[in-house]
């Protein structure tokens, strides 16, 4: 939990207030509401520091209780804040979340227009002392899709990882709300040279780019269509009346793994797939990308049993899962 | 959401507060207790105003603080309250609940004796006003269980209603508590002449009737027994560990329609029943009996999934489910 | 409670989600929100409502279900809402507020740029029904400083409003984050001939016009300034170590009038001048100036009791306040 | 806290749930409602029980989960409740009270006619054996004033008590929504030849008797209207901007008394009077009325900064407060 | 719920506070805890309380606001706590219990160590008085294994219970963080002459004495191994996804029986097997061992639905349950 | 907020969870508990960040959720953690605090006795690599009164913040729980040799020393008695009816400065003088004592206002209260 100067590991992204009525309740009845963090990128990061990573995350927030808050649950929970831009008049972006119970979906209604993350000034971010001694830095297609602004930081932050010799991941992360489907293949293609690492969802790969099949089909077919050394695609699955499983796969260039994830119900919908990412690259580093496979599974499926975004949990229970430790009452 | 002076539906009914502990606890553990609003007749009212229909409740609520609770909840929900009779002196009816978790039922508790509605003066309701010009009205056996004079006011609505060229629908809605099997039984021959569509429960039927058989063949033979144009009958299955459907079939004159709604948990066992019998009326303006099955079975699904007994939702969301959508998470 | 299609009075005006953390704890501190509905005209609505005046509310809200929790929460608590215009895509303003504690000020953070309300096209509405014969009209300063759009509206509101033969007021409403003192100025100036009665606190004449002095004087100079029949003018006083009173003039053609309210803590800080002015409204068509001075400051001192904006109340406790009822408990 | 067969106290009355809506809410406004249990005769045992005294509830409860909800919370507060006569199927009576913030009194609406105690039988109670032993009886004028077998019922458990050699205390506890004061005068008429004690609010007295004036003198004008031994006497006055403190005095037959309580601000307004006759009660006992007085004015004053209507408090903290302990923060 | 001074069981052990964060959350994100009770002993004289058996529970608390706490709640739910011995300055044990979601197992950490009830000295218990006419004891291994002090205690407890003609009955109830399995076993095999049923899940048995099997063959082997005359084994069972069922044997001198619960889900995951020791031994009191597996499988299965530790439910809940009632909702 | 490797300031001492029940409720009546977070040195810290200086904490915690919590809170807070040093088995410390109202006093009740921090090893710390470039060290007397290893740990830090050029403070936080008076003393006096400002209240001064007069006169007579360079004293005021203020008084070694604070009321009790030191220590940096005066009241007094331990505020909040602004509402 130190926060060094070299992490080990940059994200950059958005965060918003979460605000979620309680109990499966709507929006219509509640008198109060959750609030939590959330953020593709910062999930991450902390899904990243409790596997033991330390991981720095780069935002932009307005200087105001709102904003303090989200930078405050996110030093709570591990993570670096020192690359935060705060500006003096921005609105912090929202996302107000009802999380459903079947035949309910949950439904996610974004008020995140104009935040001060969407404004930013590229110029703002001194990637070079950001990613200096870093290993890895990591973004999603949800951040370049904010503001043209925002694609131009996503572009030199990729570049400048590239440059500092770190790691370069980026999640998929398609939000139809927020670009088209072309536009999203488009800034993809743009930004493919300076990826090490694309994961994605097969639900995205079909919308973003009409393609069918097995996480390891679209992982190759992705890999080839655009260049990228290492593809990991993955996709759930039912397993039994409530519960789901992840079916995970990564192509390399000389090799590919595949994996089942332990199966899992959902206290909270959100986070898991970030927690996935965080996994996977959690693993690589440690074992490669079969070993990333594992942990990302293990980990995304403990995070649907915790509220909110992120992962708050300890390594030593991904651990736990992996060696199938008894699921019941710890005591 | 207009409350234009001739609503597309009218139901009459007493309306509660419902106290219920939270998260599964008993009423012995709680030192808070939810506090909602709940009568299968508003509640139809409800769920068909959220549907789209204009719905207009007449009821009769104390003129304190307990009874503008409830109007103002019915407003809230979309309902038109201005056939709400307000006295100076009664009481609320109240009905404790307790949300039960397999094998534990849940359990009821009613405290309804001596309330405003069941004191009421039948003439005190120009259903000649009240029905000007309405579509359809709603009411079911609860009510005139309540007392002789509610019987009487039932009576007498049902024949306004008729007079005035509206439908009249009635549901079974069966309460041991409020009154014998044979009382239910007389009630409701008497009614028959003046109820255009039946809506029950096979557990009600057998109750009542001491029928058994499939949805379709109750309906059928309550019929011809009773003379009712039209009948709808449901029954709940299991539809797996902890999920269940509704198996619904309505007999008319000349036709006879089955649906399978789709399966459903239980985040709150209540006012299942009214939302669909909602969904059966509103379907049936739209398409006919077939379709009211199919909307009834939907949108009775869905309000498993919300706290309290209202049909907090949206017409789209009910749409969304008859095609199929995705269950998770939409955004 | 009757939502008839002529109003006693129409108001016009931007309502937000209101988002509290509990108990005097700070945004840094909240794992919850509390959640209200507010809005100065809608205030004003509501506590008409409360006090017998039919009201309806002319405004326009996103169609999701934030928009729908702000005309629930208006139609529970007895304004008519047929007149809200609904908009697909827009986005529901909002108000963060942390409930100080002396020495520290309760604090206010606007999030309400690019709403729905603001982003209004003016001949969305059609004031000619909607004020067909209502008896008054009302507004505040708040609404045209929300926009360009916002400030058309209101000039046609309150034109169509005097030839509509209502009864036009203003609450002056000065919100340095919303717009300058020049131009709150210039703007009043522009709508004067058209406003039958304006209302103000001290301290906004002063930050708008510069005057000074009590507020009979205030009264006075603004009446004069402006050319408008009738001014009302109020001012909080310290009333012992946590209490305060409201001293309020209304200066007349021919007479003026002073009252001072009783004295009252701070439950909730907001509302209490809509409050006011809804009082004085109430009053004055009861009997005069003078009634409405005192029936503004004794609903207003309620209100400060109360949790949120708005001002829940029966007329009955508002007469038994200024009949001197003692304050205890009522059993 | 023993359940010994002869306790020092015997109360009898109803006890009911109490229901709050939190935060000075009112009902209107609230989603969920505190749940307390609240009763004259109860609040007075359980604060004797708080000084150390043996303290047995007798009353009548429907045998379902809420008559075991109040059952159970005064076994937790240290009350015997073996007395308890269980009944098949009655309805508990309730209380729905909002907590008021000046000017807003506190309200509070009874829900309690038609109770199980109120539909007592009152050869159900074998008051020898509930006595026996016992020191001393106390009631309240609510008890008789709930149906005339509650009448009957006070009548015998007070001529019981003379006999078994008990000392026996009533509370006037006057309530105009339970009788007129015609009544309430008649009925303690009748029933002071068996009453040792009589306690009563200077309120009270002259609501019933028509009687003004201090304390001393209304103690001494209704000891020699009545004929009974001791009448205390007690008045609530002003102490600041938010404190109050009680002023009582204690007319026996050759001795007068007089005490003022500690100041005291209202975090909950109701159970200060019961706990003063509790407090009373027992500094009597331990040194007699002069001491009664000062012990039933600590007690009560605690008692205001106590939710819910018991004293839940320790007899240190009366001591302590007596002793002028600091009022601050102990640790 | 009498408290005679004769129970029909007594119970011997610690009882903590329980914290729990609400709704499956994690420590880390917790800013209220829910408070409980818990202790094995006192679980089963809840449990029994319910069942219709008087109980008393013995043990020591700390006197001060906690302990008392924990004594108001056993009182609150049925059982006498007479028996209780109050210590000056000691501390109350401690239970953090995170409730998990599958594949997040619940989690309790133990902050027990240096309690009040550790640090009891054996003789200040009587229990010649407190087994007096008492019908039967029971204890757990927690108890001994807290302290040597408490394990003389329980020593000392069971000789005596023995001597005053009571049925002796144990739970193994093995807690690797409170000792080994060896001393578990010696400590076992030094008290079995003084135990006459002897309670075990069979994941304890396989920990302490290395035996594995089904419940019948462990209870056998457990038995002779032991020269206990009655051994229960039960073991829980996966029956669906989310739903389990407990299958539990009992083997006697001469006669061995076995019987499988309903199946159940879990509200709590804590306190089913002491509502199932407290089922098995009111099922044998009143036919005999089947019965006692019968009646401790339902309320086992039913406890597992109630929040907390304690089995809040009645006898005749238990009764619908074996007689196969509809388990959904009752009205 | 920047976590720096040379901090403004080093603070050293134990943190702990703290549990209140809620809104004035006494254990006994509370079914939730408020968590928050405490500790007079962490608590300084966090006050000193918040007023823009970098502060780093150094602990010992154990290495569990709970400790987790206490860290997570703390950085939240904007404070360093990484001079804590984690145990793999020790407990946290725990404080369970009743909020009172007068006359009912707040109660604390420690559980810290054999936490993590007070088995401490004193050469766990690195007291050279912690203070290197850091430019004050301050501790308080809870610190060295928790264990003979905690005394130790703290004379070998303030040696080494000597050593490093750091100024060193010290509070006296006098806990009669913790310590005698004499030990508190005797400790003191070998600290004084290397403590530059000494802090301490009124009352503190009276119990360790028996020293009774102003503020200003206890200063100058402890630094005459013991030897340090600076000492500053306060004494909270009656200020109205529930307000008070804080005289405090610094006597240098040629100057001597007074002050009063802003009337405050009182939200939560605790924190307050921590806040005063952290206040104190910012503006002598900023200006000398006079200024540090100024800064310990206003942000003592405003810390009165903020619940929790926790001076979560802006600096700009204190320049606005010690520039008069008006405490009302901001917006």
């Amino acid at each position: 939990m130190s926060f060094a100067s070299s992490p080990d590991v940059v994200t950059f992204g958005e965060a918003m207030l979460r605000l979620t009525p309680p109990g499966h309740r709507r929006f219509e009845q509640a008198s109060a509401l959750e609030l939590w963090v959330a953020g593709a990128e910062l999930n991450v990061a902390v899904a990243l520091a409790r596997l033991g990573r330390s991981a720095a995350w780069v935002s932009r927030l307005p200087a105001n209780a709102l904003g303090r808050r989200v930078a405050g649950h996110a030093r709570a929970s591990g993570v670096d804040t020192d690359g935060v831009v705060w500006c003096s008049d921005g609105r912090l972006g929202l996302m107000f979340v009802e999380v459903g119970s079947a035949p309910r979906p949950s439904a996610t209604l974004y008020d995140r227009a104009g935040s001060a993350f969407a404004d930013l000034d590229p110029d703002e971010f001194d990637w070079g002392a950001r990613l200096a001694g870093a290993g890895a830095f990591h973004t999603s297609g949800i951040t370049p899709a904010l503001s043209d602004a925002c694609a131009r930081a996503t572009t030199e932050a990729l570049a400048a990882a590239r440059a500092a010799g770190c790691h370069t991941s980026f999640d998929l992360n398609f939000r139809a709300r927020l670009s088209t489907a072309d536009d999203a293949r488009g800034l993809l293609e743009s930004l493919a040279p300076t990826i090490d690492t694309l994961i994605a969802s097969s639900g995205e790969v079909e919308a973003v780019f009409g393609l069918g099949g097995e996480p390891g089909e679209l992982a190759a077919q992705l890999r080839e269509l655009l260049g990228i050394e290492r593809v990991v695609v993955s996709t759930r699955l039912a397993a039994g009346d409530h519960a789901q499983r992840r079916w995970s796969a990564s192509v390399d260039g000389d090799a590919s793994h595949e994996a089942d994830s332990p199966a899992f119900g959902t206290v909270d919908p959100l986070g898991g797939g970030d927690a996935f990412s965080a996994g996977f690259l959690s693993g690589l580093l440690d074992g490669g990308p079969a070993r990333g496979l594992e942990v990302g599974g293990a980990i995304a499926a403990l995070k649907q049993s915790i509220p909110g975004d992120f992962a708050i949990l300890e390594r030593e229970e991904v651990e736990d899962l992996l060696n199938g430790a008894d699921a019941r009452t710890r005591r």
